[in-house]
């Protein structure tokens, strides 16, 4: 059975100019026999340079990355640009109208179904030509997440890591020129199936960033995220440096594995005692959880299991019993 | 057809000192032909005084109240109070235990069913013994709010309206009591089946809330709640003043009807241009719609429609037409 | 507006001879713009004497009734009584089937719904109709419950209380002629909205019951059911009396109001420690809840509140908080 | 507690020329506490003359109607009419959204709600508004319906049948104005709530249709309901007559009241013996419902209760017990 | 793990005469622990001759195939044929007793599921018995789908290319045989998953329909495909040729592959411009987008982007981004 | 990709004492993007000897087997036993907390999922770590059913069969030693996807069980499954035997294939004829269904396709076509 993508599109990735499409993958439900999924693509392509691939909407409901690469696709002039962007602002497209974090379609989280299936479901036929189409193409990758609906998170570029250490500085230097008030390495608990750790598998220079926080759009988080794509794009000789480029000074922490996490201890709903950007203590509360109708019930508390910079909190108050309340990074010296 | 409430419960209202207990609101879904559903309630009672009526829960991800006032049902002893408490820390308890505004159980807005019904649906008949049997029995009533999921709003203390001057005064001085950083005057656009509105009609001493913001559990507002309802039972004569209930300046503020209120002009994602607490300008943009699956069209503005203080803006970046994405309050002078 | 009935049918409720049809409920939902809600009825008529209402399925999960009542309208020919039968097995046809307590479509229970209301949703619609059309033509009425999918209860004939002496009395007589194991005077704690304690207003001479269990179809339930309704028709002369149908000795029992309620302390998965059937001490402990996904949290008990006859336990182990686990009748002397 | 609507607006209804706004409800549901639900509106008017008021969307899925008034709504002048209209091209707007016959919002079919309700759930409340505010605005009424998703009907006008023999001529000659292929004498089993039926109610030229079939938009029904609307228009002295108005020759019929309906007597998938627009006689065949997953069993038969035009079929193949599979007219003579 | 087929049948493929009982496939969802999905077949048998395999319901809203192939069952008799027919009317049972294009078992489009997947979901275990059990006793396959609920297509006999001439020729001719008004072929733009692509991998001789449209049962589809089945009976020497199976004139028709669709640019309701049928220009509109709730939004067009025959219109107004509007096939000379 | 299971645990399984903590399966929904399913899991070690593995909620509405592992996680000293018992008690913890045989997270029967998937969605990443990392530790296995919600079942062990002499006796013996009132050898048609039979094909002298029944939580189950449970342990050598394992007479039958179920032989309700644990005879009527809504539509039988012990019948009144409404055993002779 043939296993090539079913997904196509009228772009021609080798043509100079700025072409906004779609990429159109087929799928029938019940509503539409014969119908696509339209997935926004914009390419912007000016002679010769490295490709750099940026994508929003990993997942639906983290805003400022489709925003920017919204913004770019309508007012950036491919004279400005050396080389060729790529730009998939609402990738996860189902996900992004519904502004869910997770497809509508198929319930599958994309940044957990690399590296695809061209027969799969819809979700991992997305990531599948992300992954055997696009990640060929290109020289570096900027997946720009947000905090979502559940994590009210520093502004912070995230570095995946990868054994291959000439990767691994060309990585930490893109993802440093991005310049973000926190830099973060982060490697999902050693997750295989994300956008970032596949394209690292690939060889690619990869920036990931956490930007907004709380489902939603952060005026705060649109400034660092623009300046920072255009930082990383003119690292990257795609474009001039910005006027307002000069480095300022991101802090580096390391999420030291699953000691960083604190899960809540039961289901209710989580007070935190500390704000974000504290600096907290193993071993001391990290909040309670209040059991609200049962107000006789002692509240039951939650602890950190690591000392260091509270980078994370969960935004809504109720919690299921498992739910991250809390993450905690470990300095690793300024960036 | 008898109309009394069917709820019952073995709390005395009469009797002195603490008394924590349910509410038990017969019903008979599939799952249950004959249970209850038990809803928290506690009474503190010493002596003769003045009763206050406290309520959380109102609305089922407005955490703050609930959290508050279960912390007084676990620690407040009768001694320390001159009269009576009868405290509902999750009063729409299936809405607070599924963490949504609304009632699961039969999809209503707690706060938009008063006078209630004591034969409707869940949410009327608890509306209904709130107002027939508690209101009656009270002189005063907190009803304690935070701005729930799809709010982001400052921390306020809330005067209803009332066309009756000397219950105003009231209102206004125990309002002012509270002492949150700001006191807004707010009617919901006339909205007559609120609790505060009828308890207002009612006669009651009535003070709202508008604490937290975001779905989340805030520390700020978790101590301006606290220090607040204090001031306020201190204000009442039922408790001495905490020692920390000096005076400060509460900003008062007035929504100005519907002109107060920006609504999103297109289904999309908002991005906002001004942060919480600005002073803006009728006419100005508040904000853009954007289109993220289909980036070449252009975003659409809203507008204010008056100028003031942005007192409150929405959380989700996810919109639909008509959504709620702005507040503007005017000043009415000092507190 | 007009408030008759929308409900059409072809039946002649004058007529001698066994009539088998529907009552026909326009209703407009979007997968069918002009049709009805189809729900079964037989009129079994010959020459003069007593008119008896049965009812099956007024809960969609409780099947004994429906199959006793559509095996009488298969099998019994008109000459066998004297006087009318009205039957409707299947009064709440969607909640029928559907196998559900309530009705899928409006989501209502059916019991609380009297005395109904011709231009509500379904429910009261067919409510309605059983109260302002049903109810004149009837001498007297047979609501055949079985315990549904919550309840494992003991075979039993229920008693609707009254205040009016000379009713009441008739309605004993007739309780105890079904002749059930037992026989229990139970007021739903003074629901007003079933449809016994709606007949018993009108006048009507009302036998209740409780026949099978746990959701299933009982081979003893259906005995106990047939011979019941029998005999219920022979005491009020429309039928003479079955071979069979020799007085035995039901246990009479009263539900002592709230007190003879157990309610579910906590969610989570409730251990009986008693069998239906067995007599318990005021105090004791029920049995207790689990928390399965949290072994080392302690089980927490229920107590009963009333010593006696455990007439019913729940059936699905996993318990929200105030299900009903356990009922407890009180002793009235034998019938 | 007050009973105005708590819909607001900016349109001024006594202004002349065109204003295109939204009636404003104000709603609070989980995902926006203090927003709106936002109903398209427009006001076209030119000195004196009668209003008319013409809604499309009164279900969700029946286009023609919105397609057409939304058409005037951008095209049409006010100098090309004397006197006032009243466009509500979307009325149900949650269920236009949607594209369901009922509302989304709360469950119900608005033209099943009147005369409203305005402190109801939001269909009432919108039906109230037309009711309370629009309808004593008016003169005349077009509420344009098509057949939905599971109606295939004839393209046709539909008279609101009315005691008041004086309404009822303007009606007919209204109707007949309207000039569609068939004219429909329509009761809807004496249903009171319908939009249609409370307009006669109150006194008003009242015009109804059904446009198009099978929750598709119809190239020929949109020139019919185009055609027509300015024929009614024309013919309430509004505007002009259109060039292409002359007068054809709709044919006239009325549904029997009950007997005009089939209903299917099964659940399975019912094939139609007849063509739309075919003579059947009575007692006839109307199709069979088979059993699709049951091949063995012999498909059940439908009969017509009634001879005359077959008006209307089933959309859909499946049906459930009741569902309409087909509608009879009887003829009244020509128009 | 063994990989075998779980579904199990008392069916005895080789006996002679006619059978007809279920496929057995086991599947274990809350509900039903131990218990079966029953799927109906049959198998006629004569002496030797060549085995065909039938199949309906593929798609559950596609009535015309089941319909068809039911009647056969209860009316062929065995003696009228020469080999062996394996009927499987309803394949997708749980879609076709839902009316779903798709399982609502698991989601899936039966079509997109082959060669099927023993341990898989439902869909997929279904597929892999027709492809690895029935495909290798079968000499040819007629799959008889209609346009299901979104296509409202021409009535049609569907060639699925293969690039092996031999057998394309017996295909071809096996079509033509059906003698639908038009033949077109189709390759679902390369999808190897369908029931038709794996069945020509697999070698057999075989046969596409899209009977009916619209998810109705249309008599003139029926006519058509019962006229069709017993001509391509014919044609492979199962059974005598019918009556009436003059060849008439089939139109053939091939979709140019992607430019041979138009899909909706925006959601919205979709105006079409040209009728089924219809002869139409590359680049000429084939309707517009119309924003129902937004009056004054100008609708938004969409155009072909093939010159040819409008094979098939979407069915339902209401448009997602993406859903196909129209189909285009390029003549390729007659039949 | 790496393949290695996700799931993280503070657990040692190799430290002496009592261990009661979480495995933590990371997952990333909307509501939490970065939080784990924390699972419960208890080891207890002494010294040398067997390790036994025991598993509770492989299916969520089983209770006895959670229950009774919890008990003994609370109350179980180490320093009673000799060797490592691994508990597992709630294993597929969503479906436990949802009270659902199947996982409400992915829909998948967790007992239909063996040997699992790492990078699957969450219930086979549970499969996959209980086969990849707990069956290598182990020597035996427990996994402790019971009917769930909808068989009504006899109390039984499960002999799990296999090709292994060698093995088959071993588990033969320990199947015996658990000593319930029946003993049942049962393969599940085959199916290779269970826990059991994946401990089979690993080597383990695996013991399966059916305490309890109908969804609910049995006194008379829980007494047989601690008895068995602690005489298993003895004979594996881990605990000495209780004093009341003197051996009972376990009835050792076996479901003879496919001919041993009784399936519904259409929808309705299902009304059996014999009580559980009758002997049947072959060919004899089961029961019938009847059509609740058609009381005129004759019932339809199901007969039983083979004589023996009536083991299981189904509980739930209302059946779907297909659903097991009855299971028979042969005797093989006692135990």
């Amino acid at each position: 059975m043939p296993s090539a993508s079913p997904i196509f599109t009228d772009i021609d990735f080798d043509r100079d100019g700025k072409q906004v499409s779609t990429l159109n993958l087929p799928h029938s439900p019940h509503e539409d026999a014969w119908g696509v999924m339209p997935i926004p693509i914009a390419v912007i392509k000016n002679g010769s340079g490295p490709t750099v691939l940026m994508e929003g909407g990993n997942h639906g409901d983290e805003y400022e990355g489709p925003i920017i690469l919204g913004r770019m696709i309508r007012e950036l002039d491919a004279a400005e640009i050396q080389g060729r962007l790529i730009l998939l602002p609402a990738v996860n497209t189902p996900a992004v109208v519904a502004g869910r974090r997770t497809s509508p379609v198929d319930g599958l989280n994309f940044n957990r179904t690399f590296p695809g299936n061209p027969r799969g479901s819809m979700t991992g036929q997305i990531a599948h030509y992300v992954h055997d189409v696009l990640f060929p193409m290109a020289d570096a990758f900027l997946d720009l997440h947000s905090g979502g609906s559940s994590l009210d998170i520093l502004p912070s570029a995230i570095v995946e890591p990868t054994p291959d250490a000439g990767l691994a500085d060309k990585i930490m230097k893109a993802v440093l020129a991005f310049d973000a008030p926190y830099t973060v390495i982060l490697d999902n608990l050693g997750e295989p199936r994300t956008a970032t750790a596949s394209a690292v598998r690939a060889g690619l220079i990869t920036v990931g960033t956490e930007l907004g926080r709380g489902g939603a759009v952060s005026i705060d988080a649109l400034r660092v995220g623009e300046r920072g794509v255009r930082n990383v794009l003119a690292h990257l000789g795609v474009m001039e440096a910005a006027p307002d480029a000069t480095r300022s000074e991101s802090r580096v922490v390391q999420v030291p594995g699953a000691a960083g996490y604190v899960y809540a201890p039961a289901a209710g709903v989580f007070e935190p005692f500390d704000e974000k950007g504290a600096t907290v203590e193993e071993g001391a509360q990290a909040g309670v959880v209040h059991f609200l109708d049962d107000p006789a019930r002692p509240p039951v508390p939650a602890h950190y299991r690591s000392a260091g910079l509270l980078i994370s909190r969960r935004q809504p108050g109720h919690v299921e019993r498992g739910n991250c309340v809390a993450v905690i990074g470990v300095d690793c010296g300024d960036g």
